[in-house]
């Protein structure tokens, strides 16, 4: 199979799943526009994305990122309370609270349309963007440096006091406030770019 | 310039300057033997790079990197008194504690030595390796995810008590040792892909 029919091919099976992601509402709300306009292009699709996210998970070990537990996971700004009620299940492994802004990944048909994207992504405010893999498939990564990675405490007990961890959870919704006013950005980037 | 010469003009120059900040004493030791291995190489050339760091910084605000203010900062493993002492001169701003996991940039001559940088990169650990530009500089990132990003107080006042900040600490130090290992075997495997 040449490289255009394996693009193609990958689009469709990626569009397939997509549409199924959507019809089993487990797709976020906030960049679905932004997948449509991408993946309206011939030049690209969509594979796996976030839309920026707040997450309370347990880890047995440092990196041990696969049998990490997930205890609360938002895709929006979150009240301290519902931060207080998913750390009552915390039991073993230390308990970390993240706020990750979004992460899209978008194969391109050519390095030409790959660049093109990290472009507009950058000028959005996705400093973090670039090409994850460019030899078969070429993987654009779109992602921001704005994150909080904070340890608050181990084998269900919280070391954090409650005045720190306010702190953390406005830091964490401001990290997350900000990442949707980027998604806006880029939105309105790619309209202006891509649909032409 | 055709793209041959403007490579090897543009390592001239990144020796020069590297074997300037040598003569500074600005290298960090523990990442000479791999930038010296990668420029011995008629492929490639490294520009900035940095072993890995524990980092005290106030910011006036989330995402002002450029007005960062540094009270402390360590290319290796901490004493909490030291941490302790850094944290004396906060005055104004967020106070966060981050220990980051070591980032090197290396330009490729090509997009195949990219790809064969990058997958070096990865099966020694540096998972989120990447190319952050190929269309004029081909530029591989090697970096790896864990990480530590803390917002431990504002404007001089702690917010992290010290049971909690001992426990950051722990696992910063964690971090820093992780990544002096991830950096050996990424020389191993640099010696044994590139110097045959």
């Amino acid at each position: 199979m040449n490289e255009i029919d394996y693009f193609l091919n990958s689009k469709e099976r990626a569009l397939i799943k997509l549409n199924y992601a959507e019809n089993e509402n487990k797709l976020d709300e906030d960049i679905k526009d932004i997948l449509e306009i991408i993946n309206l292009n011939d030049d690209y699709f969509t594979s796996s994305s976030c839309s920026g996210r707040i997450v309370i998970i347990e880890l047995p070990s440092l990196g041990n990122k696969k049998e990490a537990k997930f205890l609360g996971k938002w895709h929006r700004a979150v009240k301290n309370s519902e931060i207080d009620y998913a750390l009552k299940s915390a039991s073993e492994g230390m308990i970390w609270l993240l706020a990750q802004s979004p992460i899209l990944h978008i194969i391109a048909k050519s390095n030409i349309s790959a660049d093109k994207m990290i472009k507009i992504a950058i000028s959005s405010g996705f400093k973090n963007s670039g090409v994850k893999s460019f030899t078969n498939k070429k993987v654009v990564e779109i992602c921001s440096t704005e994150r909080l990675d904070v340890p608050i405490g181990k084998d269900g007990i919280l070391y954090c006091n409650n005045q720190h961890l306010d702190f953390l959870i406005d830091v964490s919704n401001d990290i997350i406030n900000r990442s949707k006013n980027k998604l806006k950005l880029l939105k309105k980037n790619l309209d202006e770019t891509l649909l032409d």
